[in-house]
């Protein structure tokens, strides 16, 4: 391990990620799934859901929280919709299936959604409405998280940053493609800025008393220790519309939960009242809309680019000089990361030496 | 007309609103239909949905922007999905049967979705919704709407205040209801405010200078001219997540205008290039969620509520006496509304009167 943030080439990382999967017991076409999710994490330049969560995942499914081996099941289904139970399995390979059990059902009747409980955190929401749109049509998911979200007026994290995903063509090169939470930031977002040594923004977490936290450390901290909240988008109560971030919060633990009789807001810790590690049982839900079923592809797609280009095109404010749409700068960073490499920084080295070499995976060397 | 708030009973208001309707040539049950939805806005609280916008539909109708006689036509169709055109006629009934085909493709496939073309101002989208939750469903509803947001890094008003509504039923009285624009605020609320006579707040609107805007009168004027916008849920630049309400509300002109190959963002001025008045074109989109297709309804019910209640019942920022849900205020207002009857500005009085008098409904006697 060095001091220094290293680089490695995305095929050697996405190809380590895959071994480290099936090293765990993961079976190889899943694992390379898996492998594929992340990347494009690492790819899109969110650097908190890619290889930087691979120790996390490693450590579930070494400590039984995640089972290396996926049962995905349909337990109920009509002809738009189905149930899915997960049983603990790898969150990416749950995701990819059920979104893409979405897509059949939209081929067949317009649209199509699936509802999944059980699931574990499956990398970033972004990817799903992604196949989506590669399918020709739109994507939506969504999933819940462990509690950290505080409701407007309160200072408990209650909610997980609940992420939105908005995905469809267009006739540009790339698709369309929202990926948010519905806090302001985000937990991966505090792990990235402590492995950097950085702080967090004012207005983006809150302390017992109401005031701003933004130490790295001391946020991560007190999300687990039900101490600090992530606030709403919109902010800390209502003037900015903190109560609209909450709201949507609120909305994706529905969608999340209440379809699937899953468990919900603190049933999400992964701890047990006791203080042992348990499953997460994370729900999902997944959304495909075939635009066939509505309009011409070409249509859509050009009535999209449209909207997109012309939004690009209105007058900037002074000395701004851009105005972008959802998913541009992810899309240039991948050109970028696909050229550069993805930068591995110390704390990362070490994790990465650390699965190496406890999964005899020699044939790696990374040169840190 | 007096120079005081007066106030008029629910039920003499809806009457009144329905034979205005039926005044302008909507057909009996249409204006029954529009006067239900419109007074359901009054009822809870938002003053800016009511009866405050009757005079707008009643001159767009007259000049011929809105059709009073509604051809509802389903121009394309799949299992799960629909494309109806609205012909320019009443917002209300085209939303009303556009959201009870989609709860009817529910029912059978598990869930629909209705996207519109060339419809007119709805009312309030949290409505729609609320038809579905009474279905035992969830449901959700889009629209866009005139040019106000500016995308982040921009000042030109380009996005509607494209709002997002979703319901659901609960085991408590009332659904989970949220309704909220994808902007911090929204054009008729400084509609109320300029009735009111009273300034918006910081941060809410950008001049092109990037500088905030409050007097209610320079905003309204600044929006239809092209020299102010509001600004998105999250704030100005991104350092509040104010990228994220901009994704947000270029979702809803996603939605609402590419499924049906129609108008979008300065195509819905509802003004001529030569400056005449024109149909506005607006676009929405309806989806309804079966909940008996994914699990028992008491099921969906128990866990949605169990949700609602422990977010209530988490820790309070000090001297905040309550948390809320979306909903709450709206439904404890209207059983204050239902019993105090809806208050009239000044303002709206003189509207009221004039519909009156041009109509000849002499069995009104306001007391003003």
């Amino acid at each position: 391990m060095t001091e220094t943030v290293k680089v490695l080439p995305v095929n050697v990382l996405q190809q380590f990620m895959q071994d480290v999967f099936v090293g765990l017991g993961v079976p190889a076409d899943e694992a390379a799934i898996s492998a594929q999710i992340l990347i494009q994490s690492d790819l899109f330049g969110i650097e908190s859901h890619g290889v930087g969560r691979l120790k996390m995942y490693y450590d579930r499914i070494k400590n039984g929280q995640h089972r290396p081996v996926t049962q995905f099941e349909i337990v109920k289904e009509a002809p738009a919709t189905a149930v899915v139970d997960g049983h603990h399995g790898v969150g990416m390979v749950i995701g990819y299936k059920a979104m893409n059990l979405a897509i059949e059902k939209a081929r067949v009747y317009g649209m199509g959604s699936v509802a999944v409980r059980n699931s574990t955190h499956f990398g970033i929401d972004g990817y799903y409405p992604l196949m989506a749109a590669r399918a020709g049509m739109i994507g939506m998911s969504f999933t819940n998280a462990r509690p950290s979200i505080a409701p407007t007026f309160g200072v408990q994290p209650m909610l997980g940053t609940n992420p939105i995903a908005f995905g469809c063509p267009t006739d540009e090169a790339n698709p369309f493609l929202y990926d948010a939470a519905t806090s302001i930031t985000q937990r991966g977002k505090f792990e990235t800025l402590e492995r950097k040594g950085q702080p967090g923004k004012a207005g983006w977490v809150t302390d017992q008393q109401g005031n701003f936290l933004t130490d790295a450390s001391e946020v991560l901290k007190g999300l687990t220790q039900d101490t600090a909240a992530l606030l709403p988008l919109g902010g800390a109560g209502e003037d900015l519309g903190g109560h609209k971030g909450y709201g949507l919060a609120t909305i994706v633990e529905i969608l999340s939960a209440s379809l699937q009789g899953g468990a919900f807001l603190h049933a999400l810790t992964g701890i047990t009242p006791d203080g042992g590690k348990t499953h997460f049982q994370l729900g999902h839900f997944f959304m495909a809309i075939n635009v066939e079923s509505f309009t011409d592809l070409d249509s859509f797609k050009k009535t999209t680019g449209d909207i997109l280009r012309a939004l690009r095109a209105s007058r900037k404010a002074p000395d701004q000089p851009r105005i972008y749409t959802a998913g541009e700068k992810e899309f240039e960073k991948e050109i970028e990361v696909r050229q550069t490499g993805v930068a591995i920084v110390p704390k990362l080295q070490q994790d990465l030496l650390t699965m190496r070499d406890e999964l005899g995976l020699t044939q790696y060397q990374f040169g840190f």
